[in-house]
């Protein structure tokens, strides 16, 4: 097993890494509270695949639990869906001694993360991810969010799970669009911290030949994660570098209504979106992105989007990372390098 | 104008408290923050009384302004509500460098801080309370909630406004109800805390005599509820001293759907029962609920509340004070000094 220890002053908690986790994680809870209730938020995807080995494990080691399925997919992370979960776990009698357990992608963590973190003002709570992405980005790091029809994670906050379980099998269920999803986080981590990681995975640059290695590949990812994020919980500052290829992403996400790209596709064609920008202001080498491209385009991820000048700028009008006139844009300097550059709103489309 | 800080590491801010501080506001204001916009939240019944001088002044120190009407009363504190909110900040085009300011009482001080809190993951916050409970307690300390069907404040979080001014002249325009749905709160304060504050209530035993030194009683709550939150900011251990009354006092606010008795006067009855529960149980000296009694009637609070004891203990179940079977009740040893007692939820019925 692989461990990594997120260090947040008051709010420490563990990673833990291992083929078949899932299975013994009622284990690793027991470790944490005693018997307690536990509500599991999952989606009607994941419930069939893993719900029954969570519930069992939890049932071995003395938990009593109730199961909470959401419809998949963007449209459940909303305050809608949130209240029916509000309900849920209130008429299953949760108190703030009990447990909340997202498992699933990042749609799932997100929503019940937000949801755990506001309920009776907070309720401890689990990760249990079973995408790549959920794996190697939106488990870690505390950030819980549901999306308004104004934009995606508009309202959240900042909330600490008390454990986060990878169980690398789960990814042997997933579509390859959206295992592929994931490698775009990899990616961008790779571009924008780790130039080892990204030549890593240039030199393995399909499903088949990454899976023999992908234990060690979100291994790195959380512990670059966990470096970011220990010096910037409250995403003030350094952690805004996470945000690359994010801003157009969204951008790209909002204008097909949050269906025509996936959150992995949206950013992949941001990242390249963004790398152009920071060639044509000068920031990124020429040649960065037709690079990036390339390692996009190897996991049939897109480089670029259908989307007009308009569509673009109103999303980066109420992007959480503007002030005022100005938009916070994340540009490598080189692979494994990025700045933050504040730029004015309407200066951002160049094509 | 008499000052307070609340010292809680990081998020640090001040109670400003002086008559005919609203007009001023403005300039407070502007030494927190440059020019930006700001969206302020009211009711219908004090955005015609105050929400002009609050313009106005911010007007005056550069600030552009919206002002957002919420129609009064506990049924605003809802996620329907809040959703509205979202979504008017957002047209406005807030952002994370701007500003929200809750002008009301406390229910547009609970919803307003909890929209500031999850909106973008955080937007800054001023409180100006207008009612006197909201002067004495809601808007100090950082708890801010919406209600569910199954309850009040079951959606929330912990957020410190940026700062809190005080203008004891709005409480000229309230109601008597209202007046004295503040003076529970002020009472419970000496119950648990300071007997001189309640002797000193006690021999001004009508809001025309408390009315001549409101300031002072105004300042030493919020001192006391500073004491508290200082120590305890998130709610786990000793900040639940200031819960007295307010088990009871949900369970009858719930019972009568959050119309039939105001929180006041819900927490005023609820005092007496909890002080009679304490009596029952030999913590409190018998005689304490009479003269607790004798005071909130002073004032037109009701001191009990037709309740029956299946709801009183459905209210009890879903308390968030609540840990598996136990509750904790905060029972006074004498006046002015409280303890917390963990309760069998089926055994607070003794009526």
């Amino acid at each position: 097993m692989q461990n990594l220890c997120i260090n947040i002053p008051n709010r420490e908690y563990e990673i833990k890494i291992e083929k078949g986790i899932l299975k013994n994680s009622g284990k690793f809870i027991k470790e944490l509270t005693k018997p307690c209730k536990v509500a599991i938020v999952t989606d009607s995807n994941v419930a069939p695949l893993y719900s029954q080995a969570l519930i069992s494990s939890l049932e071995e080691s003395g938990f009593s639990s109730v199961l909470i399925t959401v419809p998949p997919g963007e449209g459940s992370k909303s305050l809608k869906t949130l209240s029916t979960l509000y309900d849920k776990m209130l008429d299953f009698g949760i108190t703030r001694s009990d447990l909340i357990i997202a498992l699933g992608g990042g749609i799932v963590g997100d929503l019940t993360g937000f949801c755990a973190a506001t309920l009776l003002r907070g309720v401890p709570f689990v990760q249990i991810p079973t995408t790549l992405l959920a794996q190697i980005d939106s488990s870690v790091g505390g950030k819980v969010a549901v999306n308004l029809p104004h934009g995606k994670n508009l309202v959240g906050t900042f909330y600490q799970p008390k454990l986060v379980l990878i169980d690398p099998l789960c990814l042997d269920t997933l579509s390859d669009e959206i295992f592929s999803d994931g490698m775009a986080e990899a990616i961008k981590y790779g571009v924008i911290l780790d130039e080892k990681l990204f030549e890593k995975i240039e030199a393995t640059p399909s499903r088949a030949t990454i899976s023999k290695i992908i234990d060690d590949v979100i291994y790195r990812c959380c512990e670059l994660k966990k470096m970011v994020v220990e010096e910037d919980e409250l995403d003030t500052g350094r952690r805004m570098i996470l945000n690359f290829g994010h801003t157009f992403g969204h951008a790209i996400e909002k204008k097909y209504n949050f269906s025509g790209y996936s959150h992995g596709q949206a950013v992949a064609a941001g990242m390249v979106m963004a790398v152009q920008y920071g060639e044509h202001a000068g920031i990124t080498p020429l040649g960065t992105s037709s690079r990036i491209k390339a390692l996009v385009e190897s996991f049939g991820l897109p480089s670029d989007a259908k989307i007009d000048k308009s569509s673009l700028l109103d999303a980066v009008k109420v992007d959480k990372k503007g002030e005022g006139n100005l938009v916070t844009l994340v540009l490598p300097e080189k692979i494994g390098k990025a700045v933050l550059k504040p730029t004015e709103k309407e200066k951002v489309w160049i094509w």
